[in-house]
């Protein structure tokens, strides 16, 4: 970067991100996450975590495929044959980077048990090896802010010495504050023999409640990357929210004077993409992208005093992608309207793509007088069944007070199609079980969600569901006016979803098991 | 306070929290929450707006005569008829305060139209009437980050000369950032004649991302009082969040050496009241209280390098009261079983409550195997239903694909059954058709929102809705196994509210209307 003030922003949503409990993503939503990524400007997307496991690897190696302006990024822990895999791995982008790491504080060097000249010999020969591999090469010293300041100096010498270009000072726990987070840098860059050779990153987690904070507080003492995800998914309480970052630099650029690549205009569409494929909805005020940020108006009644928006706004909902008008189209509205408001909304169909969606757009607008945009983007989030093992065919649900829960249901499984009638504690229950009946499988239940995505009883229920198996998570999810079919979807898609999985992993590979870097 | 680094905490949920979007409180749970917020330590409960409403008026009122140990505040515009109206309500609290403000920023000028002379003298002749009712009293100039220097200094100089014994700095938009949030209250300490005579506040929005570090660099700079909410509550993206700056200093002692008098292990439980109901969830990775905020293990295969709980883990999950044993309650408990673990959780019942209780834990441990404090809490959050005018006494909902939804309904108004066979687009939409033919009303559903408090499909379902009528908002919430039985359950719940609301205020009296004070 020639411009000093401009902050590279390192997204890693697909792997800091997707490590939190719960949130993992399919093949096809990584690929689709990292494309809006690219598309939005982020400079660089940590993908994954490729040792991790033959699903990691093979996403991070199509994400590097397929992007076209972001460096791709791939985790390796301080061993060869973690960096040789990553490097299998981000090759295949234009403009790869690895990135390696190892637990510095006291804490973390006692896990594999090294005295500290063994990690720093650790360390200077994984820099080396990675470097030998690529040009563009960050190193983390993993609780970076819990290490004693004499070693964290040596080991970042080390590593610079050793071939590093980036190096990443992270805050594993949220445990910094921001003077804190300032210094820190500061000292690093003034005190660090060949600091003025590379370029400082901040990563910080929220357990405080002050990573955005403690995120541009290390920009002011030097750091010129910023590591951080979408909606600040991540572990325990995530990492820094880009959209809150970001945003402060361009909302505070008086105080704060410095500059991204980012389109701000794309983030809301991204911050619903991710909570819809991690299954981590946003919380209404959260700032930013939560459903009230700009709702300083809505259900109150006001009195007259806004007459100026500047008065209560200190940004527009336009800047981060917020349309005013979202009732848009209805039963008469044609495929051109669809395909031109699913562009707004960020969707590029192709014809055939398209063909499909207007079915089931048709199908949602004879049951409901007005489609919203949220409505639209339930209904882009639902993928089609058609080669899917299981799918449903046909079900009868009745329920109510003091009565007997009995779901009549016909799956369709492999081709062939069977039935059973079941009860259950609710409607929901009785369907579930009416699929376990009918497709015997060990699944554990994790996260069952439901949303209704606009306003009004015959609004679109969007249902989320999550299994467990041996380990391994999928997350399903559909969206219909019949909250109960809703669900039976989504519970099938996730349970489709798990299938993929066991015929790809085999059934009992067990996926090396890793920890966060930062 | 003698001990200088002592922090006064200012709660102000069911001021500011409450004015978010959507959130408003019923008498009763503003009342509940009061209760928590004073046996948590809150040093001053801002309990309400007292002239913006009849009802507010009460809550205030009652709030201020059942309170132990916490300061109530009520809040009141610049104009006598606002203070007394104040005054008449907080003055039969032990210790009551009064907090006027008025908006001192260019944008907020122009709004009533005020020279700067002429809003100085308003400024001088409200505190002074305040001050003559009430000897601890609270001003603040809104909007002051974005109020001129010069007229800032010059306004909080006539506040205190008027005799305000605290000054209160809200950035009432989110727009500071740390190092300025620390300087502003420095410079007006140093600046200000008569500053070290009066405990300087902060008040501070989350639009940035940034509310619990500015609030922390506040009392760096020397305010002694932090307003905020439980989870961050308030318009747009909210408030400081309680849980965050007090964890905060808890947790980084050595560096923020402050301390304050609230019971940190009771944080969880009235973070889940709070957001039970307002009906605002927190989002799962939230700082401090959100469901995964310790949770860095669960659903992840660990490699064992969790030898050391340090090593990821800042603060405990004990600290803030999150048990980590949660599995209690089945058929066979007894009432005194249920009545120690109600106690743990806070909830301290009556003999005939508890009966009341008991039958409708009996109930629900009929139906699942195992009773998770989750249910409890949810179990708790409803009420009984013996004096509500409208009951659901019997129903039976069909439902399926392609199939035509129905709702077969009786509903007991005001004492009278009356039956009904509606259909809808789902089976929610079909129920609450039905409710709406049975009794007839003009309100429109604003929320209706579902989560399972635990896992696996027998989980109880927790239902909000929310309805709003000529301006008037009610929310009524349900927990059952069965989703729908709970949808009409919280939906009959809110229309009862409804009722009360629309008896208390005669039906068209115009309420108050108002705006953030901070």
């Amino acid at each position: 970067m020639t411009d000093k003030n401009r902050v590279v922003i390192f997204d890693t949503t697909l792997r800091d991100g997707e490590q939190s409990p719960g949130a993992t993503m399919s093949h096809e939503e990584k690929l689709e996450i990292a494309g809006l990524l690219d598309d939005m400007g982020v400079d660089i997307i940590e993908a994954g975590f490729p040792i991790a496991s033959e699903g990691d690897f093979e996403a991070v190696s199509e994400i590097a495929k397929n992007a076209q302006s972001s460096v791709i990024c791939g985790l390796a822990r301080a061993n060869f044959k973690d960096i040789d895999r990553c490097w299998e791995a981000v090759k295949h982008a234009k403009a790869p980077r690895i990135h390696t790491f190892i637990g510095t504080s006291p804490l973390h060097r006692a896990i594999p048990n090294l005295t500290k000249d063994e990690m720093a010999d650790k360390i200077h020969e994984t820099v080396c090896h990675a470097r030998n591999l690529c040009d563009n090469l960050q190193w983390s010293p993993m609780d970076a802010t819990r290490t004693e300041w004499e070693y964290l100096t040596r080991v970042v010498e080390i590593a610079i010495k050793a071939g590093a270009t980036t190096i990443n000072i992270p805050d594993t726990v949220g445990y910094t504050a921001p003077n804190e987070s300032a210094d820190l840098i500061r000292r690093l860059i003034a005190e660090v023999p060949g600091a003025e050779e590379v370029v400082f990153a901040t990563h910080c987690h929220n357990d405080l409640g002050m990573a955005t904070a403690n995120s541009l507080a290390a920009v002011e003492g030097g750091a010129r990357q910023i590591e951080c995800t979408i909606n600040g998914l991540g572990e325990r309480a995530g990492n820094t929210a880009l959209e809150e970052v970001v945003m402060a630099m361009k909302v505070r650029h008086d105080i704060i004077p410095f500059t991204t690549g980012i389109d701000t205009t794309k983030l809301m569409n991204i911050s619903r993409r991710v909570a819809a494929v991690s299954g981590f909805a946003v919380q209404f005020n959260k700032a930013i992208v939560g459903k009230n940020a700009f709702a300083h108006e809505s259900g109150i009644h006001q009195d007259g005093m806004l007459k100026n928006a500047e008065t209560f706004e200190i940004m527009r909902p336009e800047d981060v992608g917020l349309t005013e008008t979202n009732l848009v189209l209805g039963k008469h509205s044609g495929r051109a309207a669809l395909r031109s408001k699913l562009a707004d909304l960020g969707y590029e169909l192709g014809d055939n793509q398209l063909k499909d969606v207007f079915v089931r757009f048709k199908a949602l607008a004879d049951q409901k007088k007005e489609v919203y945009d949220e409505d639209l983007i339930a209904l882009m989030q639902v993928g089609s069944d058609v080669e899917d093992r299981i799918q449903l065919k046909a079900m009868k649900v009745s329920c109510g007070m003091d009565l007997e829960k009995r779901a009549d249901m016909t799956l369709s499984i492999d081709g062939e199609e069977v039935s059973t009638s079941q009860t259950g504690d609710g409607p929901v229950d009785a369907a579930f079980n009416a699929v376990k009946a009918l497709f015997s499988h060990r699944a554990r239940l994790q996260l069952y969600q439901v949303s209704a995505v606009t306003e009004g009883t015959d609004a679109q229920a969007t249902v989320s569901v999550r299994l467990e198996e041996d380990g391994k998570i999928a997350t399903g999810q559909s969206a219909d006016v019949d909250t109960v079919v809703a669900s039976v979807r989504a519970y099938v898609d996730a349970l489709n979803r798990l299938l993929v999985r066991r015929e790809k992993t085999g059934g009992d590979t067990p996926e090396v098991s890793y920890k966060d870097a930062g």
